[in-house]
């Protein structure tokens, strides 16, 4: 506290990331990281860029990336949106989109930036809970509200809504912006991205740090029709003109583009997942069905905090959040063979 | 215009960037980029840092690059706040900081960044006119304000102000936030940062894009006493917790290390400065007295944007700005010995 705060920063509630520690030998299931690096030609294209040129800005309007973008998806480049990670892009949203009379959905279980962001630009919210199966009901959104955001897959539970059920909510709120939060759906779920040309309402977001193995380069886009990035530009453009540096300009148009390296590190990945899966659960685990980079599980007789404890006691990291109705739960990343084994071992040897 | 829009949007007025063209063969002084490049030992720790941890996030906190600043200035790593270029951290410091029941004040002629970030955070500002000779004069900031923020040297004149003036508006306002905007200190004005242990009103903040010559890795860094850094950390913990890829980090340690380089290329456009002010005299113009590494120059005979335009015409980019009182001037960026003389010779043509 100071006399010298805004006042809004009194009542913000700061965002907790996974931990990053220094810690060698480490097994980090903790982040939902890619357990693969980038791929050589993705590695090759930032390399050439790291010369003379990194005095000059970047493309402020990161134009190169917008495009490949959007041509893979038959779009337009101006219906393409990058930004500083996908949470740059969601505050970018949150504030651009999300701030109406009526309060702004999302379950109650989700990604626990969101109310976050809510409170960092005074937006009104309700969440919505999941059913007892852990999976969001979309009939639960009917009704008044200001705009309505969702992980698909959700997060931390990695279950997938079809894409049937997301075009009821689009159907459902023609009057309010749906953003589909997608940071895992090329590990199993269904992209709401061709519903974008039909749908005024649509927003789909997506991240460089899952799936295309860049969290370290910090790279992010949505998708929607021209009103709603319009918005999102408004907003970046009244925030930083250059969110992107050159060389994550360069790493992602290269990681996007290397279409085989992607699709053989995803499918090494889901069928890790689906391994880890059916061992967790001889394990005596209850395991969400996953269509993410992660497994959501709970053991019968063992609290989460304790398992996590003792993993982390054997240099496992994984996730554990200490709230209601998911205070038993971890939230482990999918990582390489030799790590899920790893982790499969020391749980049984805790389990004793 | 659209029903899916936060209210907000509907008020906001954009910066618009200097150019980024595409231009072969183009001498670009419009963006106050460094003529040279960053140092060899700084691209060889970027290139080190391209492999496989890409798939991991950076560290949330820019630890090591926090260090280094801190140490160098005699300060704790707790006073130092980094971010994604020095326009993320003056967005950051513009919501935490300078958001009060009194208007912020700043110069009428100055960063023109500064309203866009008033009306993204509903911040109420008032500007102080610059005097005749187009100066800062810090008595004209007495009386009831919320909060002070000002380039120094100002921008786009160049006009740096003594740090015994800086020392005046401090004791003058020991109830408000006191922000000096050093981007350009490094080509010739007194930084403030000497005076962050006795004043807990002062923020300086800074950029990795002049003379460290990355503007196209966008780090930027604020220091302050702890109560101004936690505002900052907390509204950025609130937006994202990435804000510096691992690139970047890797970069700008290397960068604000590597003194020589710094130090070398800094005297070399401090002298290619005072060579082009004394062609440009000689041209006719009025040069403001620059301790940056632009120049502020007019000419008594041509109107400031038929100049921009001639120029244009020869693949010379300047900036020009089309508003009250500054209608008239050119700000020139220094570039290479070779670039100035370029622009020396293109003016003398114009001017026939």
């Amino acid at each position: 506290m100071s006399r010298f705060w805004s006042p809004i920063v009194h009542s913000l509630t700061p965002y907790v990331a996974g931990e990053q520690p220094r810690i060698h030998g480490l097994i980090k299931l903790n982040t939902n990281e890619n357990p693969y690096g980038p791929s050589p030609r993705t590695l090759a294209a930032i390399k050439a860029a790291v010369d003379d040129t990194l005095r000059l800005y970047p493309d402020p309007t990161g134009l190169a990336l917008r495009q490949v973008i959007a041509d893979s998806h038959g779009l337009s480049v101006d219906e393409v949106f990058v930004g500083n990670g996908s949470d740059e892009v969601l505050a970018h949203c949150f504030q651009a989109l999300l701030n109406h009379d009526q309060p702004l959905l999302f379950p109650d279980i989700s990604y626990s930036f969101y109310p976050t962001y809510c409170r960092l630009y005074g937006i009104d919210f309700r969440t919505i809970p999941l059913d007892a199966a852990m999976q969001v009901q979309v009939a639960d959104y009917k009704g008044p509200c200001g705009a309505i955001i969702l992980p698909n897959p959700n997060a931390p539970t990695g279950i997938a809504l079809p894409l049937a059920e997301i075009e009821t909510l689009l159907r459902d709120h023609p009057d309010q912006v749906v953003v589909i939060d997608e940071a895992y759906v090329d590990f199993g779920a269904e992209s709401a991205i061709p519903l974008v040309k039909t749908y005024p309402n649509l927003l789909v977001i997506h991240t460089f740090s899952k799936s295309r193995s860049l969290a370290g380069l910090r790279v992010g886009f949505a998708v929607g029709q021209r009103p709603l990035i319009e918005a999102m530009e408004r907003v970046k453009d009244s925030f930083n003109s250059y969110p992107l540096d050159r060389l994550a300009l360069a790493g992602a148009v290269a990681a996007w583009t290397d279409q085989d390296w992607f699709e053989t590190q995803r499918q090494r990945i889901i069928a890790s997942r689906e391994t880890l899966t059916v061992a967790l659960q001889r394990l005596g685990f209850e395991v969400l069905p996953s269509a993410a980079n992660f497994l959501f599980a709970r053991h019968p007789d063992r609290a989460g905090k304790e398992l996590a404890a003792a993993l982390r006691e054997k240099a496992i990291l994984i996730r554990h959040f200490q709230k209601d109705r998911i205070g038993d739960f971890l939230r482990i990343t999918v990582g390489t063979e030799a790590e899920c084994a790893r982790l499969v071992t020391a749980l049984g040897e805790v389990l004793g």
